[in-house]
């Protein structure tokens, strides 16, 4: 029997979310604890706001992390892994086996 | 210091590799070893003939494949993964792990 997509359509949505641009930057960072928007930005040289805003909205979608709004004056608010997230660790660390045994530098893009 | 993507192209360009449509299966189906382009493609369902020989093309110059000629009559090409390429499966099974765990399987979009 061939294989088929339909064989494993969640390999091919965790091998694209991995894939988008910053993913793994970002995770790298919320994996050292929850953060603010402003100290994750600042962990990652070149992010604007705008992709921060998304891929942290993309991640939420996917339950990959956690947004929790603390009602303290100003108003307080904190990603945080959660437990499907702090799991994509063993996949970022395969990548990065891989890709620093295997993979020369590639020169880097500009957006 | 702040994180950034100079910091480890190698890594984004890895992800984005395992993030292109098929490349998961088509790895999967290479791991069987040395194959044609015919039986690469009767093994997948739903890649199209141009989809992959694009993708081969891409692994090939990632040096992920190699692609052999045997001057017979008719002539003979086969694909085979490289070292590098082999070094993948670790990736891909981490990739399988935890999507298999923690994602529901996503409806498939028709490309």
């Amino acid at each position: 029997m061939p294989y088929s997509e339909q064989f494993c359509p969640s390999f091919q949505h965790a091998a694209e979310l991995l894939g988008k641009r910053w993913t793994g930057l970002i995770l790298k960072v919320l994996l050292a604890g929850p953060q603010r928007f402003s100290e994750i930005a600042d962990q990652i040289e070149g992010v604007s706001d705008r992709m921060l805003s998304e891929r942290l909205k993309e991640f939420e979608a996917e339950g990959v992390i956690e947004r929790r709004v603390y009602p303290e004056t100003p108003v307080r608010i904190e990603y945080r892994l959660t437990a499907k997230g702090q799991a994509l660790d063993a996949v970022i660390e395969a990548i990065a086996t891989w890709s620093h045994q295997w993979v020369e530098a590639a020169p880097v893009l500009v957006e």
